[in-house]
């Protein structure tokens, strides 16, 4: 081993081969404290050539390695299990200037989301993916995770953003496709295949100035979703569709403590976001106006009082994290079984850990809930096969938008055939024969 | 090979085993009739059980298949070189009715485009999707090309539509995940590498009533890109942009009896499109009205004046396909790259084939230009060697949206790094170890 450490010192640098325990820590735990692990050593390259480096010395040395970006997500998969080099990607943070004639820009991969976005913005447009990780997320994590967020409804998941990707493979080869083409059909597209994601070129979207937020507050899931079908039908600007419901948001007011936004309480509530070149208020007063199934409802149009509203559902992830270690699932269905899936997840909860606290909230258009559960003690891995069974009983997905990682590993074959799982295992055993990259990842 | 006929006849029936070499004929050479081959048989399959009972029956005697849908591809690769099985999925047609809620349908591979649409359009939807082959194009070869056409700017190209897929893998397992989720982050996207393509999961689009259409002409390439920068900052609807070049207007002109557009000729025409919910003539009408760029220009709303605007772009490939057999190649560069191509094309044709009819015409928002040459002679390989050597010192692609196919794969390297290019080999290999589908498509 302290051969590797040396050659990994000269690759990068003495400064940046963190084995301290102490300075390996922040980056061995993940930020909602449910992942804990330990590496061998931390080791932050400053660009490309340093990464190829580092990946091909661990190559080299039959060392296995797991790749961490901003350390935001939520299933591990950044997080090692005692045996790897940790490869942080943090340092490779340059971003080139805005093509503005492709609406393209290239950023290394530790550049942030926000400072993504902030970019995009100077240079009249934006861009097309956001999620309230936002400060520390980072384009590297995005990618290889294909991350989601609150426009997916509007302009797809990451990787519908990519037009270019530099990678490093599993032997410490580069693969550079940086010139960005909006088309290319020169055979298999391997973006989600690569091995260490180095550098995106990324597609950026038009800078929409005008913005309406309303909050509706509606009986039933049938409610929420009969809403978004006429909103899907009407609104030309329609950019977001988040669900929660009354624990949730009892939830968040009592930690950020907001008023109750409506005089009643109701048992589900919707934020619908429209954005546009000119104002879309009036579409939205309107069709909110149109609406039998609505409850209560308020329009905000100005930058405070938009994010007074999204309040009510962002907070929630924070919210839950203060108020303990929750069970976190991530799950989609069919929007015909959504409903059913909302009814059926308290009793099924109730019945595995009593007197646990469920909290539900997440991106209607893609029949995406967020299952957060407080208090369940001991029942933690019980309670994971209960729900994900009642999913996959619903034809969903036991992870919509943040991926198997390790946590979900084991109840994979709950959403993928065997079929499939061994075409992905042969798929990974010829782009990473000896195993090095994340093993447990994603294949148990 | 009488056993393995004997066997497809069990499977698909006497009259769907097609070993005549008359009945064989219209599936051996493609509708442009620049490939042609020889099958052992052509096999018609009904539905997904005969697929899979057809493509494990050749792989159990080691006996190669190509796939083949409305044989309206350009590259060749549903074409046969004399050892395979024609596998043709035009029997599959069936299609479910539209979803609304989720905006889906579930079509079979045999499903042609044209078919498709009108299907969606009767429930109040629209497919994404849109080009020229519509009557004939099939799903199937749609998805297992990932076909391109005039809405790529709108929605994306045809994977971007996929939210589900059944397949035949290459030992003959039926893969099955046609639940139609928005988003599913359970591991790879396995769309582009499953074997035969025999269902889709397709996203639907708003119909949109109202389109207005104009034809501009213009000066220069760069016109139209500056035309482009504009349209896209200001036009809410754009769904198309389409260029073409005074030569491929002349020849359109006298193919199809139409009128000049202009009193004047142009070196440069683009076809733009909007779509959206009220009438977007106002919009585009303001638009040409500020442009300094523009030389002349005539918009129509109603449906005959768009048809007749449209035919100067459209009746290209059917114009030139009557003019004689082209030389015909697909590629895209990055846009700030497309003026200079455009003005290096003609000299390189006609440094290698002085006299040949050069014809241009593509979709601008993508860089995506078909080169068109008549009366190539016998310089067909050369010509294709400068152009496409031409476009990679542009950056750019060697196939845009055609595909690889037979016809490109010996230029592969100029689009792909020897390291990408082995990546994908390993992982053909994994997947059909024996190489037996569609053998020298896409990699030599």
């Amino acid at each position: 081993m302290s051969d590797l450490f040396e050659r990994l010192r000269e690759i990068v640098g003495d400064a940046h081969v963190l084995v301290d325990p102490d300075l390996r820590a922040p980056y061995e735990t993940d930020w909602t404290r449910r992942f804990t692990g330990t590496a061998r050593c931390v080791v932050r390259p400053a660009d490309t050539a340093e990464v190829a480096g580092v990946v091909a010395a661990c190559a080299a040395a039959g060392t296995p390695i797991v790749v961490q970006g901003g350390n935001t997500g939520l299933v591990g998969a950044g997080i090692p299990t005692g045996s790897e080099v940790l490869l942080s990607l943090t340092r490779l943070t340059g971003i080139e200037p805005v093509d503005p004639l492709e609406a393209q820009v290239t950023a290394e991969a530790g550049v942030t989301l926000e400072n993504l976005q902030r970019h995009a913005r100077a240079a009249g447009l934006d861009f097309g993916v956001d999620l309230a990780a936002r400060s520390a997320a980072t384009v590297g994590g995005l990618v290889a995770t294909n991350a989601g967020g609150i426009r997916v409804l509007r302009y797809g998941s990451m990787r519908a953003q990519v037009t270019g990707l530099e990678a490093v493979l599993a032997d410490g080869t580069v693969v550079s496709r940086l010139s960005g083409l909006a088309k290319d059909n020169t055979g298999y597209d391997l973006t989600q295949l690569l091995g260490v994601v180095t550098r995106a070129r990324l597609r950026l979207v038009p800078l929409l100035p005008a913005r309406a937020v309303a909050l509706v507050g509606l009986a039933t899931t049938e409610d929420a979703l009969a809403l978004l079908a006429r909103a899907r039908g009407a609104l030309t600007g329609l950019a977001a569709a988040e669900l929660c419901y009354a624990d949730g948001v009892a939830l968040v007011r009592s930690y950020a403590g907001l008023p109750a936004p409506f005089p009643e309480e109701y048992p589900v509530y919707l934020v619908l976001e429209c954005a546009a070149r000119s104002d879309p208020t009036d579409e939205l007063v309107e069709l909110l106006g149109d609406a039998g199934e609505i409850g209560d409802a308020t329009v905000a149009s100005d930058a405070a009082g938009r994010t007074r509203l999204w309040a009510y559902r962002e907070a929630h992830t924070e919210a839950i994290s203060a108020a303990g270690i929750p069970v976190k699932l991530d799950v989609s269905v069919p929007l015909r079984e959504l409903a059913s899936l909302a009814a059926q997840l308290p009793p099924t909860v109730d019945a595995v850990a009593p007197g646990a606290r469920l909290i539900l909230f997440g991106h209607l258009n893609e029949g995406n809930l967020h299952v957060n559960v407080l208090g369940a003690g001991a029942q933690g891995t019980e309670l994971t096969d209960a729900v994900l069974n009642l999913v996959a009983a619903h034809r969903g997905s036991i992870s919509s938008e943040h991926g198997v990682g390790r946590a979900k590993a084991r109840w994979l074959s709950l959403s993928r055939s065997d079929a499939e799982i061994a075409t992905m295992r042969r798929i990974k055993a010829a782009l990473d024969p000896p195993g090095l990259m994340s093993p447990g990842v994603l294949l148990p």
